[in-house]
């Protein structure tokens, strides 16, 4: 195992066992409710987001203990989006992850209700995190209400929703990219830094990171899709081009975009600068994120 | 126009005006998502909630101004659960208040989402609540977030479900009238107490008086689905039965059950009795919402 692999391996961990402390147990009054929660919680997520939140305040000269309510409150917002996602009237998918979606094992009325439930456990968690000096509990609802609302994460998903079938031009497309992923990422770091008390400009340097970061591994997701086989992708490749997504190579060609993931991926290294050593681990994930063979 | 009328009349104004200016205008990007949000926000509701929670903040000592933007967070929670709980997989209501609901208006994908992005802006209006010196803006946030959530709301949500067709005891119908009706009352009570620096016996009081007034209001409304006429209500009578709904004159013959209602508003009224004077508007709303006839 690689130094990072096992620095995955056991942030999974940490994050799992909080997220198992902070979701009602399964036996909780509804029984089916917190069944349906705990499914698609634990169907096999890679903690990206809490990671980035935890090793945001690690870089910001805090502790993860500080920022891993928090952490736990993206995930959860995040996991309420991917079942909603996968409701029928959205992309009807049956499986995530090798695991049957929750809808599948639920039924719609109880996945619906798991979404909107972990949505309230994402602010639940953000409220219950620790407040700094620099960042109140209000500042740090406000940032994730922000990006959860429709303007970003909602805003992008309706763009990304109604841009089906059509040709997108390059800002149709980065406002569905921004929003829809990008968004969530800045935040997962953005309040990793607030729990840490981080000074003006390494916030900055972290909202920075989190849009160069997001876009470029949207870039570099919309170029494997092209360039990559089946097998090594370990997903269908080519299914944009199947489901007449617009995308940066449809749009930009594949040598613009490979150039504009680069520079997007060097400037999420340089806004790290400000970290020093400090930022080790955020350089790691970039790493982890953006160094894909395409 | 008695001076209820004219009073609620007034409330109602002062509400929609503010719920106008905070959610995004319909024509902010992507437009359809905020044509569906205001939709149903502007769907003729009566504004219960925050109309109480203004009040509260009044029979407090504070200004409705300082409860004004939790009120309208209330009302977006709300809204949200209504969207929601019309979907197909869930009631499948074509109408409500004689308006097509948002689904039929914007499809499911974007009556989904507008649900979603409404329960995040609840978030948001409460974080920018007037924090006073006893109440925090995490102790709102955890106050809306613990009522929205599995244990309360979508709990009560998830036993109604569950219990359509078959006969519930006393005590599951309770778990879904309180989870489903009266925790959302109560909380609209308390955020406007906290908005208004409630001293611990007045914030103790309203929860009282959200709990026994929600409840009362539900039974009543049990009562009436069997008393009642359909011209009388101004909606289907016999409902209940015909849908093989639990109710508590079902359950307890509908001469105890007014007696429940009795002892219940009986309690309402005297859990305002804490406030004096400033209690005027929570009584007399109070009326307004239980002594129907029965």
């Amino acid at each position: 195992m690689t130094d990072l692999q096992s620095y995955l391996a056991q942030r999974v961990q940490y994050v799992d066992r909080a997220l198992d402390s902070f979701l009602p147990s399964a036996g909780t009054k509804p029984v089916t409710i917190h069944k349906a929660m705990r499914h698609s919680i634990f169907a096999g997520g890679k903690r990206l987001r809490p990671i980035l939140c935890l090793a945001a305040a690690e870089a910001c000269g805090g502790s993860d203990a500080d920022a891993l309510s928090a952490a736990c409150g993206v995930e959860c917002l995040h996991t309420y989006s991917l079942i909603h996602d996968d409701l029928p009237c959205m992309d009807d998918d049956d499986m995530r992850r090798g695991v049957p979606t929750c809808h599948k094992v639920y039924g719609e009325a109880m996945a619906l209700l798991a979404g909107d439930a972990l949505q309230a456990l994402a602010f639940e968690l953000v409220a219950k995190s620790r407040a700094g000096h620099r960042y109140s509990i209000g500042d740090m609802i406000l940032e994730l209400a922000c990006t959860a609302g429709s303007l970003h994460l909602v805003g992008g998903q309706v763009a990304d929703l109604e841009g089906e079938g059509k040709n997108l031009q390059l800002d149709d497309l980065r406002f569905i990219h921004e929003n829809k992923t990008a968004a969530m990422l800045t935040t997962s770091v953005k309040l990793g830094g607030m729990c840490a008390d981080a000074l003006p400009e390494e916030l900055a340097a972290l909202e920075k990171f989190g849009m160069t970061t997001g876009l470029a591994f949207q870039i570099i997701d919309d170029i494997l899709d092209v360039t990559q086989t089946t097998e090594k992708l370990g997903k269908s490749a080519g299914k944009d081009i199947a489901s007449e997504k617009s995308t940066y190579p449809a749009l930009l060609g594949l040598d613009a975009s490979c150039e504009k993931a680069h520079q997007l991926t060097e400037q999420a290294h340089r806004a790290l600068d400000v970290f020093g050593p400090r930022g080790q681990q955020l350089r790691q994930l970039a790493d982890y994120l953006l160094a894909r063979e395409y």
